[in-house]
Formats: structure tokens, sequence, C-alpha cells
């Protein structure tokens, strides 16, 4: 009988890190959760989670990691493999990469949290037989990913999307905004933690007719229309812990046709919008896949940190 | 000696369509421009302009069209390479590839405006050694494209960017906006149309210290901020005729600055914005440039009509 392949996928986020070891996410042999503490301790029990595996059923071929960011992605620089300038105490300029190559040896595949789940959901879920797929996850903070021709984009430094700025009617809402650097922009809006500045409660305690959601489908109408006329999306894919709320999908989508106006001339957007506007398929896997895609990935190209 | 290779480029615009032969734009044999009247007089005039120049400097290797659009560029759609639900009356539904190469019988690259504007300038202009370019003209209307790991961004449709919705303090500006389907959108702002209907004079008749330019000013650095913030572009460049007034280009710089307010940590953004906000390298001749590259490409991809 043929051996499975093992490859490692970790889902590093700034609350916690799950780690799954398998062929795919649909024939994963190990899986387990962290809370993200220190950095040494919490990638130490990573470390120490695959090797455990690896005792269990064989050699892991390749990682691939989706980091919640920033992160440093250009190849080349000496800060690749990186989570960079993060808020997050203690975080800052850890090579998280390089911690997990120095103990394997074998290629490791690396990107933000938001475009692993780009490249899961592509390979998995929503987003099959697309390439060009956007992903945008509204919890805490909003984020945003994207694959064009199949590949993430990188760039400058790699796009977070959240912080568009949108119209705001101030005599509707007078709200501020709750982003520390530019007040109302979409994340100051329309995030989770916006959401309990504003009504002083968390989006999961907010019943499915209270008017905090039309202006949150307002304002995530505004920043979608916009990222759909930049990067002509195959797909929009809604994850996150705020869009758990289900009812949002058709106010978004509803608000989405209005603002279009007939602009965009696809029947994705005209007649299909119900399978344009999607949550991933994979859920709150989406990540934890585009970790193994990442794996597969490396195991092709080689090492991203010796590229 | 060596005989140079000859390739054909075609710009075709709304207002006129130039043609262009040689080894690259820098080594044109022959170029010319016609109006754009209707689709068979325009492209029967553009047929005889090649084959007039092929007399008497040869076989032209392959062709690259950069299109007002919108465009069909889906490979294996029936209309791939027409022009298709363009406002330009005559012109909807014009295959535009498949006339020529039923005439030449050779490769035909063909892309948007935008986004060959941005492959002319990233192989000869303001974007080489770059991978991911923002190139955004503002003309009689706003358009964008933009490649992304060298490849234009295609999608759904192409991406045409300048419909993007930004914030309008009408208290400020009560101008409602031009755009028909829009209003206020960046468009109906920013635009030389926009700023005709506002102020009664096309924007090469608005003296420096107009107080139009301001404004002008801080509808684009919302748009680009927003593209930034999507694409992560190494490089934005601004084309089109409303940027003739060059001195648009520092109070962009600044708006841009303000507006991301140290949220994009790096250098190009941070203090490199003279050199990361440019004027095209190739000035009018980016399409042009866009077309040679596209006619190369082809020859290495083989047409695009019959991938």
């Amino acid at each position: 009988m043929k051996r499975d392949r093992l490859f490692g996928s970790i889902e590093a986020g700034g609350t916690k890190f799950t780690c799954a070891v398998g062929e795919d996410p649909f024939r994963m042999v190990a899986q387990k959760t962290f809370p993200t503490t220190t950095p040494s301790e919490t990638l130490g029990r990573v470390i120490e989670f695959f090797h455990s595996v690896e005792e269990e059923f064989g050699k892991i071929e390749a990682f691939g990691i989706c980091s919640f960011g920033p992160v440093d992605l250009r190849h080349g620089s000496p800060t690749y493999g990186c989570i960079t300038s993060t808020p997050k105490k203690g975080w800052e300029q850890t090579p998280i990469v390089q911690n997990l190559e120095a103990e394997f040896r074998v290629p490791i595949g690396f990107d933000t949290d938001v475009n692993g789940a780009a490249l899961g959901e592509r390979r998995w879920g929503a987003g099959q037989g697309k390439d060009t797929i956007l992903y945008i996850t509204v919890g805490t903070g909003i984020g945003g990913g994207a694959l064009v021709n199949g590949q993430p984009i990188h760039g400058l430094v790699h796009p977070e999307m959240g912080h568009v700025r949108i119209p705001h009617d101030h005599a509707k809402d007078p709200f501020p905004g709750s982003c520390p650097y530019h007040g109302d922009c979409l994340e100051g809006l329309a995030s989770g933690a916006a959401l309990n500045a504003r009504w002083g409660k968390p989006a999961s305690a907010l019943e499915s007719g209270h008017p905090a959601w039309d202006l949150v489908a307002e304002y995530l109408g505004f920043g979608i229309v916009n990222y759909i006329l930049t990067l002509s999306p195959e797909v929009v894919i809604l994850g996150g812990g705020v869009m758990k709320a289900s009812h949002l999908f058709n106010r978004i989508r509803r608000k989405v046709t209005t603002l279009l106006n007939q602009y965009v001339k696809s029947p994705m957007v005209e007649e299909k919008i119900e399978t344009y506007i999607v949550p991933p398929a994979l859920g709150d896997w989406a990540g934890i896949a585009g970790g193994f895609e990442l794996a597969l990935r490396a195991c092709t190209e080689g090492s991203n940190l010796h590229r």
C-alpha cells in the first residue's frame, strides 16, 4: 500500500497557533492548537508537536505557514520569513520560518494568513477552478488577501486591504471610527473591534434586527465594491468572526449590486451574486488548508528561505 | 549584419489609433496615427498601414494591441479579442484581434490600454525591475491597470479601477459628481470630464493656483491610497491628460503620505515617495511600448487567440 505523504501546516494567529500534519486538509493524521504566548514558548510547543508526530508517522516532507502580520515575504531580504512590526508584544522581528527550518531542514512555504486562506480555498474550497480570488476576513480587524493568476499578491509589502477609505455619512452615523491610524477607514467602521466600540457589545451579541448590521453591510459593501473594481476577482470569499452572522451575506450582496449599478458586466455580479460573494467552503480551516498548499508548493519550488 | 526583428504595436483609443512597427519602442521604422471613426474604416486603415510597412521592411512577426474597453480577455471565450459593451457608438462587439489575425496570420497579444501601459513601463520605463505595478490614467475618464508577479490582472472581467467610492465631503464640495453610473465615485469627482463639468473649463485651462487642484489631489489621494492598500504596488505610475499638470504630483504625494499615516512600513512610501508615485517614463508612448511587449510575449506564448 502506498504510504501517504506528510506535510506540516501552521496557522499562526495572534490568539492561537493551529498545527496539522497529513497529506492534505482532508487526510490529517494529527492536529493541535496552542495559545499564542511568547514566541519562544509558542514556537517551542509547535516544534515539539511536529517532532512527536514524526516519531509516530514518519518524516514531514515540507511545511507551510500562514501567519498574522505584517510579515516579510521578500525573497532575499535579511528578514524574509519574519513577523515584522506587529503591535503584538514580544513578536516583533520573530524569525518564524528560520526557527522551523533550523529544526527540520525541509522546504517551508510562508505567506500571510489571508493569502493562505485564499490559497486553501482555491485548492479545496470555494475558489476551485478560479485564478483570481479575493479573501477578506472580518474579525477583530479586517484583512484581505488575493491571488492573481493563481499566485498570491506580495508587492511592496503585502496588501492588508482593511484600511481602505470609504464614504462615511457622519449625519447618519456620527461614530468617528476606531482605527488608531485612520479613524473611520473600513476597519475603523466595520470590524469586530469597531462594532464593540460603537455598540458596547461584540458582534456575536447583536441580534439580527439590530441597526448595526445595515451600517456594517453598507461599509463592507463600499469596501468590497472597491476591491472588485481594483482586482476583478472571480470570487469574493468573506470569512472571520463577524461574518458568522450569516444574514450579513445577503445584506452585503444587495449593497454591492446597488453600488455597482450594472457597471460590471458579468453574470456573476448581475445574476449569480449569491455564488460570487460567499463564505469560505472550508470554514475555519481555510488557513490550515492554505498551509498545506504552501507546503506542496514549497516542495515543487524548493525552500522559500534559500531561493 | 543581423536584420532587426519587426513587431507591430497598436494603441487603440476612443479618439485615435496609433500604430507602430519596429524591434522595440526605441527602434521604430514606421509610425502612424488615425482618428477613430467607424470600426471598418479605422481597422481598414490600420491594416493598410501595416501592409505598406511590410512591403518596405519585410514581414511583421507578431502584433500587440492595447485597447480601450471594455474588452474580452478571457482565452477560450467566443468573444475573446473583442471590444465588448463600449458606449462608443458602432464599436460594440468589434473583433479587433480576429480582424488583424485573419489578415496577417501571426501571433497577436491583446490587453487593455492601461494594462498595456503598465507592461510598457515595466519593460522600458518607470517599472523596470519591478513585478507589481499600478498604472492609472487620469484623462477624460479614470482607468487603471496593474501587473502582479509581472502579469496583468484579468480576472472576472478586467479591472477598471476608476469607479471606486471614496469619502466626499459635501459641505466642502457640493458637486454631486459627473459619473452616470455612480455620481460621485472617483471618476465622477476627479476625471477631466468631472473637472470640466464642475468648473466649466478643461483641466488644461485651470491655473495651478485654482482651488480645483487641491480637491482633485484629495480625491486622487483617496483613490491611490485604496489601490496601494489593495495591491501593494512597488510603483504607482500616473499618466493621462489631467496629470500633465505636473504640480499635481507633489500634491498627491503629500496627500497619500498624510492619509496612510505611517501605516505602510516601507521606505518607498515613508521616505522616497517622489520615486514611488511618478509620471510614466515613456510619457504618451507607454501604451505603444505595451503593444511591443505584448507582441514579444505573443511570440513566446503563441497567439492569444488560439491558446
